[in-house]
């Protein structure tokens, strides 16, 4: 066996993010071969996502070497707050750099543009907070899996399985992913049928945007100022 | 706002799961309105997964409350060791007997079944190991969820998103269920299309029999050993 580590991956985590995001890439990537998988935060200290469940990081941003893909998950407020937050926007400004691929699920593409990495690139995020990507001169794509030069992009929390088989068969080749994906039995069958705002109908979709009304307003507050920053 | 819970719901957790069984159900239930969810373990100590990824457990064995949903993950060697672990069987038989809803993911229902709980009944697990579960006198399901009576099965890995929408349709209601899985915008589109042996074709499939060959092995004897245990 080979142990020299092809790949190296880095989740960005945070508090408050959806964890699917991340756990559904992780388990993913985690299944490729000679690659290791790092799960990065400011501290050693778990973080607690939204909806409670808790993970442990274990690489500080200090200690984060170079990667081959960079991924920022999405999230509720905690993803507003480091929109804004000098320290996270640094380190995905430096690690955006020099990665491979530079990539994001849900609104964790909405980080990213904060940081000005999406500035003339097309990207997916929620489909709620997508158009919160044009302030930050980043294109609106529709896409579930977005591939522009090296960004990559997600939709919402779910799409992180369909992101993650596309970037493993990027690097890992076809023959390899498609090993994944029959492995993780990725045979979805949703049950309601209405995952998108096209198959859900307007009435499904305004009900969405009530719930999270005042989470997607701070977020394009946090667009906006994050548009006068980068410009 | 009522902060009653209706629901409780006890996700199990061990080392050497896979994580994806389990946070893709953390996701959809931590969503549902007036409902704790539970991440249980022996102790509080870090479980880490099949993967490296590392969730902390809020509960206990010994501290667990009567349940509304038990939840069993599937995994890796652990699982088979979990098979013929006297402590985690007791707990799944002691909770399986009081729980509404007795649920397992991917070869969770291995586990399921290793404590007796599925004598009779239809039940789903991952594709290659779905007919383990006839030496335990369960009827295999090659459905992706499956609900029998109050028992609820998922098929392999990602399946536990399918069945944790699955069953917040059956305790909040249909249409709390749909504006979850909008939400969790489950628009799934599997990059390759090969995630069941039927759509992979012979030579796929026995590639990843043959990538899992020790494990079939391993959880075919734990198989056979529970079933002369609960006869």
């Amino acid at each position: 066996m080979n142990n020299q580590f092809q790949n190296t991956i880095g989740l960005v985590i945070y508090p408050d993010m959806f964890q699917l995001d991340i756990t559904g890439s992780h388990q993913v990537f985690s299944l490729m071969p000679n690659t290791s998988v790092l799960l990065l935060w400011k501290s050693l200290e778990p973080v607690v996502s939204n909806g409670g469940l808790t993970i442990l990081p274990n690489t500080t941003f200090d200690h984060c070497p170079q990667l081959d893909v960079l991924c920022v998950p999405g999230g509720s407020f905690g993803t507003v707050q480091m929109m804004e937050d000098r320290e996270m926007l640094t380190f995905l400004q430096k690690h955006g750099e020099t990665a491979k691929y530079v990539t994001a699920v849900c609104t964790g593409s909405l980080m990213l543009a904060a940081a000005g990495l999406l500035r003339g690139y097309r990207a997916a995020s929620h489909w709620a907070f997508r158009e919160q990507l044009e302030l930050m001169e980043a294109q609106v794509s529709t896409e579930r899996v977005v591939v522009d030069r090296n960004r990559i992009t997600g939709g919402g929390v779910t799409a992180g399985i369909d992101f993650a088989l596309t970037i493993a068969g990027m690097l890992c080749g076809e023959d390899t992913a498609k090993l994944m994906e029959l492995m993780l039995e990725y045979n979805p069958s949703p049950p309601f049928g209405v995952g998108s705002p096209e198959k859900a109908g307007a009435e499904l979709v305004q009900a969405v945007k009530n719930v999270g009304a005042s989470l997607i307003a701070a977020s394009y507050d946090a667009s906006k100022k994050a548009a006068s920053r980068i410009n």
